[in-house]
């Protein structure tokens, strides 16, 4: 649980979009004690809507549907999209065109925080022994990566030109539990994830950051010294399961991309067209 | 002219693109000299092919056309797009979607290398008294702006996975001679940018750079130390109009974007759509 | 309490300036623990002196007054001067012409080190999701940060004539508890400040260095990883305050200095003369 | 002869200081041709004037005749004040309170553009084998030094706060002719220290900006890199001097600080108290 | 006790050379327990095998001998070789030629990580108010710190060539406890120095890594946020020592070695031939 | 010819080993004109004595006779030992004992200046689009490049210690016209050559310094912006080569070393033991 909690939530109304995929579900239920109403959308069946929650669906490609969604809204946690790599068609049209149709949407709205689900894709192809910070320039291992860094740097313009601040969280692996050797390094627990993005919805002044999503696993490769302002302080480890999954996983050969680059197996994925 | 010559061409068939275009039109018989074959492509009209010419239009929009048009291609100098701010639709077809369509193109047919024409608008939110390297992050001022960083972030993707190797220019004002107070810094005479593209195309060893567009300038705010392998060294200057720039054109206003920021009056156009 | 402690004081006799102001209230008494003969002195009325005090009042702009303050000290800790903005003459004063008169009387009793009182206010223009570190140039805010800023550059050109060293603590808020949202980030608790303090005394090889003087808050803007040889180890945070100040306080406006700059209100203060 | 010229001089009226002084007396005639009027200040004896010339004198020290001379000038050259190390109490009036009264000056009258006479002697202790530029930490080498660090930083403070301009030129050794063997290094002949000036007075945006002031020497330790912006291309150089100078002066001690820091003898001149 | 361990030991056969000097006799029982055997070796008496232990004495010196040791071993903990400064031949032929047949041992074994013992008199010149990382260019301080510099760059050789991955351990000072008032900044302790070692023997991915060996020290001046993929955590700290050793040493004069270089009295040591 | 010359040369005796190599030879009679005696050393046949030469055959593993060969010497240029890739013997034995024998015949014969042959194979596995300083990290390509590495480590510890100056040359291809592809970036001219080591033993203050030796070829990838103290500035360019090169030698395969490392093929030499 996150420590930043009050008798009154601190929004109004937040966006939750993607909320039927993989980490919206975590989120729905926590998110939801941080304001009064959680309006939440996706293009999957979002079940009914809990008190305080709002079902708005609105598929990312639709540009007035976004308008609406926006509306009256405080802040954004925005993980709506495709989160693996796919196709050029499906990544452009929710990645990309999406994305910019959720900034002109918030511009639109008067909407000043965004929380954008960026990914340790952006930066997937340095090497593992490689400690890098938010200055290492972009090195994206799929068309996902690279869409994701067109999110990154459109929200930067709509920053320097419209002031609306987005904190962009390259999360590394958010799963219940670390799955593989990898995931040592890039795991970010679920309760570590919340604390994550309400730190990016609640920092004072969050200007255009970017932060790594990891929990404080004992191996790793990302160092969030320039994003303090955040706030992000991880309280999980993937260390409890190290010695299961080494025990039980065999060690990968030395040219396995699992071991050598951030991004792991994307950066031997696909093309899909 | 630049240095770079001996009575083989270098290249047995170039690419232009964008042919039909500003600066497409002052490369066209420039780059003819330095291969057997010149392909030019444009979805305007190229008027009758010369000598050498192999007039191929296609519309960066269609996939088919672009796979063709790179067939049989020793390198590409990719000017094709738009140039300025527009609409979300027509940079995202051109820009975007139409880069993605040139690299995959660039894959199938094995073509290993591309002078990318970006942007000094990908760095446009700088300010006129920052000089910046190309380490410096992306501030990109225009979706022309990120739609160009798209591209410099999309040919880092196919040189790290497939080896194609990218020189991304990011072009300051290259017009036969500046035109106003803010292009006696980033002004590139035509000649200079024949001796850029020239360099780019025959590093011997190009990777993934970017390099800065713009003569040898008095003033200037842009540091090309990082792009040495590339061997790009401006002869011209805008110094021989500065006289006359300054003694006709008013001061502008200490707030006018002309005189703050990198890309200039670029980071108030639009939104367009 | 800060963890250096032995039976013997290790310290024959400090001397505390601006003993009778707000801070120097706060550490008359516990750095008391770490000397053997505690000397105060201020501009103010220093009460009645305490077993083991000594009361020697001086103005900072009384040259010979200061020779005689600093004589058989065995260290500085120099709270004295103006810690708000003010007019330019008693800055002047107190905070240029007294902080020479300090360093000319430790070169002529050859004291060895001075802790040194600077401020957040040397780099009051950072924007408050810049995190800096000690190298970072300064961009004082006030003419109190450009005094700060002043005793900093007097005392690196003491260490490197004379070998006098000075750690220069950029202090954020040191008060009993932090009193809204921006002193969340900036706040120093006074059992942290003692800790701070005491490093700053003790530490063995301090040369010429720049620390932040902050709790371990769990949002801020500044890095003391370049003065890990000065040993100062946060103990408090803002964090137990956060609910209670986030809940009664409004949230300022996107462009309210508070929460733009580092220095806060001082970006807007003044001037006075 | 500098290299913007044209037929109406580009500034009204310009405001010298310290036009008395050695540099003053150089600068003095070269000015001149590039303003409608030029107004001079000193507390020496300025001659009579030439046609164009206001004669003003003005002590630094004196704030209302500070206020006085600024009145209705375009931009100002600050050679004013003390330019060699000295007691403590002229440096500071003249160094320190004259420099704010400078500004002050500016700010009420409206000036948007100062040319300040900063010193090399503001990084006077880093060693002639370090090569420099305008990011690394000031190291003064003298009260001098630590005065021109002063001005550099309430100048900061004052483009920050209002807007005002300044170029601090870190001058190294401007003489007719390089005397010595460190002047190799450091010289700034005068027609560099003429194209430097106007470089300062007519760059577009110069912001805050600092600028090494030295000839196009075959032996230096500072780099330009980051003034760019500024335009100063030197075209002289101390080497056509060194045979002579190497043939006739002896080649100091190893541990001679003429040979070891970039302040040269500085480092070692007073205390004058 | 360190972290990694599970019900099978992570390493079929591990090498400890130098098994007999002061590190080794402490790594000796700590070591065996994550391997199945432990190849001991070092050119002074080891004593008698415990179970699990194979003792394999070898001179560094020793091409031949070196290439039999390492015949069917997973990895190496190199001790081996003179720890101290002495004179240049025992250095040279156990530091220097004794690396690099261990190096070539380990190439035509097929051996693909080495735990490299470096020293920070790799670093020593440097002042203890320099925080230093990973990308610090060496100050070596003795023949010594010349000899660990040069198998930090023969092992990046052979990491670049062959792929053998190396952690450089640049340890402090590791002792049972901290000794005097520099190791309150340099110790390591034994635990820590075991957690050390399996963080680097076990790291995924190793690359050719430089990590600084010291416990969590209140002060101290090496900063490992570089090294943060082989995930060594200490969990030990000198400040238990603290107020001992404060109360019963002397302080250092001023210009004493030991106070001012991170490598100490080794700044002083020899020249011994 | 270098620029520098007078009518009494600036040094009584320079000694120039490895004299019979093919760089020694070119400088032989270059170095001549500017020492009064000329010291030549080798252990190959070095030809007759010219007038102000003096010939004195001396093994680099030789102590003794390195200590005589030394004697009474002003300065020395080190081109002795082995300059390609070779077993671990010889290089051990020229290279590194060798180089150690240097510097203590330095320190004991009181010589004050080196100028050390290094070799870009110190850094021989950066890729040719990087553009690196001094201050990159060694990733040596052969032993060779380790030994050269080691030769700059030893000679820095000699001058921390000693005060002994040492200019380092990573010197590319010096040969007298380029011969290759990858020559054209890394081609020193002879006369550039002469050039380099008079600025290396001229530079007032040369401290520790790394210098790269290139001609100013157009297409380069070393950077010696931080060697400017030396004032070497080259007046030669492989440029009037590169037509004929490029129209008569084939382009090298896309993984060829010599097209992909700055050190060419270096990377895949040897080993030869």
């Amino acid at each position: 649980m996150a420590s930043a909690s009050s008798s009154t939530p601190p929004f109004h109304r937040l966006l939750l979009t993607g909320a039927a995929g993989g980490l919206g579900r975590v989120l729905r239920p926590r998110l939801r004690r941080h304001c009064q109403r959680l309006r939440l959308s996706d293009r999957a069946d979002l079940g009914s809507a809990a008190d305080g929650e709002e079902l708005q669906p609105a598929a990312l490609e639709d540009r007035a549907a976004m308008r609406e969604l926006l509306r009256e809204v405080d802040a954004v946690v925005h993980l709506g999209g495709i989160a693996v790599e796919a196709a050029w068609e499906p990544i452009q049209a929710a990645n990309i065109t999406g994305v910019y149709h959720l900034y002109e949407a918030a511009r639109l709205n008067g909407v000043r925080r965004i929380v954008f689900a960026s990914s340790n894709h952006v930066v997937g192809f340095y090497r593992q022994h490689e400690v890098i910070d938010a200055l290492a320039p972009p090195r994206p291992d799929t068309l996902y990566g690279v869409s994701k860094a067109f999110g990154e740097n459109l929200s930067r313009m709509y920053f320097e030109r419209y002031g609306i601040e987005t904190v962009c969280l390259r999360i590394g692996s958010s799963t219940p539990a670390p799955e593989n050797r990898r995931m040592l390094a890039t795991w970010l627990s679920h309760d570590d994830l919340e604390r994550l993005v309400l730190a990016a919805l609640t920092a004072p002044n969050a200007g255009h950051s970017i932060v790594y999503g990891l929990s404080d696993n004992r191996t790793r490769w990302w160092d969030n010294r320039l994003a303090a302002h955040i706030g992000y302080r991880p309280q999980d480890s993937s260390e409890p399961w190290r010695a299961e999954i080494e025990a039980t996983q065999p060690v990968p050969d030395p040219d396995d991309p699992t071991r050598l680059y951030h991004g792991g197996v994307f950066v031997e994925l696909g093309p899909y067209d």
